[in-house]
């Protein structure tokens, strides 16, 4: 579970719970708004889960060694980049990647969300069935909600697929080094326009690469970019 | 959703707000601990939600009107003497007899949960399926978990039954009478034990009578009543 910019340290504390609630799993944070979290009287009985938590600066280093990253979102139609899917079928795909390796599950600030940039590193986003009219949920609970639906599907394991699919830190230096490549090759004009970078990001993501094949092509762009440079 | 003893104004709030999430139920409250929740901020775009919520006194008269009262518990072998389901199977049940007529939810005091004399209001109960050695979850979280799923089987709606099951006013009526006839008929001894009362209102819970049955039931008593008081 990584909450991004998260504004109330209650908030924090009963995230925290329903992890413990739910099975040990690992909580990070980026950029919480206040330092006190640790402090949050609202994770009882997962004091341990808060003083172990780990904070990043960024979304990336934080989900960087995570091979599937999925974002939450109340939004319905916001983001047409990303596949939208409900949770029921997020959790199935979430254990499906648990199998191979460990799974980021984004959740941005109370006021605002994730951030654009912040989904650029998502593979796909998930969304909790609410109702139309008031789909914005407490944090606490939307953490709740997921674990809980990870949790009821954990009984039924789905078989283990043969290939291992790359994680975030593989996926983000291949999206850096085709961003660079394309910079230098004069690709996006004159004023690089804002959010260039997501929608490279995003379309990196969507590739699916296994571990191997990124190594492949990590080896590929690197190759282009020395001759670039010199 | 029924609140019992709530202490705390902010869980009253969540719980309200992910009664507007997950579609419009009416909210009931048992003697909350302080009278100004109807303020509490923490009920974001449900505020009219709580200042609908109606107050009651006893549980017996907040779930007067419902034909299944279930209550929630963290407990996995407290109450043997109700039958307990995984929420899973709870909220199917509930989703039958929502066909019917009113259910009422349960949720207890953060500190204590529901009493045994709450619980001997109840049908049966139901527990989240939460990891052995951290069960107890946030009562705000506990409600939006048990909304998820009862929203999530709501598409596949069941068929309904022939039979209309009594409601609880019915079904505390037939315990009051009766305790009394059983009390005027010597049953309980010269020193009524205490929790006798809760247990006869679990066994006339546990008949499962349809309205039409109650009222005969009732009928019946009441005549027997009348004989033993001239």
């Amino acid at each position: 579970v990584v909450l991004v910019r998260t504004r109330n340290p209650l908030n924090i504390g009963t995230a925290a719970r329903a992890m413990s609630n739910f099975g040990s799993l690992s909580l990070r944070l980026v950029n919480p708004y206040e330092a006190s979290f640790r402090e949050a009287r609202s994770a009882v009985g997962a004091s341990a889960m808060l003083k172990n938590a780990q904070e990043y600066a960024n979304v990336a280093d934080a989900v960087a060694d995570c091979s599937l990253v999925v974002g939450t979102t109340a939004a319905r139609d916001r983001q047409l980049q990303h596949p939208l899917k409900r949770l029921e079928q997020a959790a199935k795909e979430i254990h499906e990647q648990l199998v191979h390796g460990r799974v980021a599950l984004l959740f941005g600030s109370e006021k605002t969300g994730l951030s654009n940039r912040d989904l650029s590193y998502c593979h796909f986003l998930l969304r909790i069935p609410t109702r139309e009219d008031h789909g914005s949920m407490n944090l606490g609970q939307a953490v709740a909600v997921c674990l809980y639906e990870l949790n009821r599907q954990g009984t039924g394991r789905v078989q283990p697929a043969d290939v291992e699919p790359a994680n975030s830190a593989v996926l983000n230096r291949i999206t850096a080094s085709l961003m660079e490549a394309l910079r230098i090759s004069g690709y996006f004009g004159a004023a690089e326009e804002p959010g260039k970078e997501e929608g490279i990001r995003r379309l990196v993501h969507r590739l699916n690469l296994s571990s191997e094949d990124a190594t492949v092509w990590l080896g590929m762009l690197r190759q282009v970019l020395w001759k670039l440079r010199s």
